[in-house]
């Protein structure tokens, strides 16, 4: 089979487990679903995936994919280090926050059969992360704005810092409050960054205040 | 039964809970293990608790009020806020860290099943601590020596921005590796309250770099 159709039928195939891990959920959902979804036999999507918990981490795969896409055109863009590392920050929470929107009802479900499986892929997910905002904070320290310790553990701490705000660590209810969440990852963003860029202590205590 | 007695057989049933998760890890323990190993009947722990899994949210109870204990005792010392954030901030991360040590590799087990509990608790957890980290917030400000908006939107930010280190968060590889999670945990930290001290922005770039 010709690469570029191989890619089209393994994209409808990702595309359709989306439509149904929002309609049936994980444990709902079958193989034979999928086959029916995208208008294929059963044998087809064996060929493109061992099993069915194989496709749906393809699928987050896929979403850490576009993410990285992302952060990469505004880790590019003309803006200050600041605000390029406050908007990939927001971006990293966000992007994930739409990716499971439609499917919030369903996706404890998901999150607890697929545990292992994506603890395991975490690992190289934030470490492709972690390079792209490492390259942000190496500009901005060249250009006099940022100041810091070490890049790369720079990059973790930005990155450990939010991720508690990620879907997989949410529940159901604040899954729900989009605004809500990017309000919390703004903060958290906000108080980093203020902490990021070249400060001098104010050594003396506002005379006003004790 | 007097309420001395009755608090003294549930920390009893509790802490044979703790043993026997190391041991056995959460499936495979029964209410029947947790008897045994006390050394009552079944009907004594179904006194106390309505079901296995009553039994190890109120272990996780136990550990966040033993948690609240230790912070409330740093929050009231006699060091800058600074100090005492920071130090909050690494407690909060090990303490927890501390308390599933023993029984890490069937953590994953317990997460998976107790899953929906575990997140029904967390709120009302997190709103307790972030009321510590506020009074100390409060203390800085008042003391000159921190700057910030609201006070409890920066408790929440700072509880947020480490939540992500706490275990249920982690894999159990990084679960094994104590000083790593300190040092990831130190790092959000000094980002967080370097954020948080009265400063004010270097303007001039450094003339040694461009």
């Amino acid at each position: 089979m010709p690469t570029a159709i191989r890619e089209e039928i393994r994209d409808a195939i990702l595309d359709a487990t989306e439509r149904l891990l929002a309609r049936y959920g994980y444990r709902k959902m079958t193989i034979e679903d999928i086959a029916r979804e995208v208008g294929v036999g059963k044998g087809t999507i064996y060929l493109h995936f061992p099993s069915k918990e194989e496709v749906v981490l393809c699928h987050v795969d896929r979403i850490v994919y576009r993410l990285k896409v992302r952060l990469r055109t505004i880790a590019t863009s003309d803006a200050t280090a600041a605000v390029r590392l406050r908007s990939m920050l927001l971006t990293r929470v966000l992007l994930r926050f739409d990716s499971v929107q439609h499917y919030t009802q369903n996706l404890n479900d998901l999150l607890a059969a697929l545990r292992p499986g994506l603890l395991a892929r975490r690992a190289r997910y934030y470490d492709e992360e972690a390079q792209i905002f490492a390259d942000v904070l190496n500009q901005g320290r060249d250009a006099g704005e940022l100041d810091f310790g070490d890049t790369l553990s720079t990059a973790y701490a930005l990155l450990h810092a939010t991720n508690a705000l990620l879907p997989y660590n949410l529940t159901t209810m604040e899954l729900g409050e989009r605004e809500e969440v990017e309000e919390k990852t703004a903060a958290v963003a906000d108080l980093l960054l203020h902490g990021l860029q070249r400060l001098k202590p104010n050594v003396a205590a506002d005379p006003g205040l004790t």
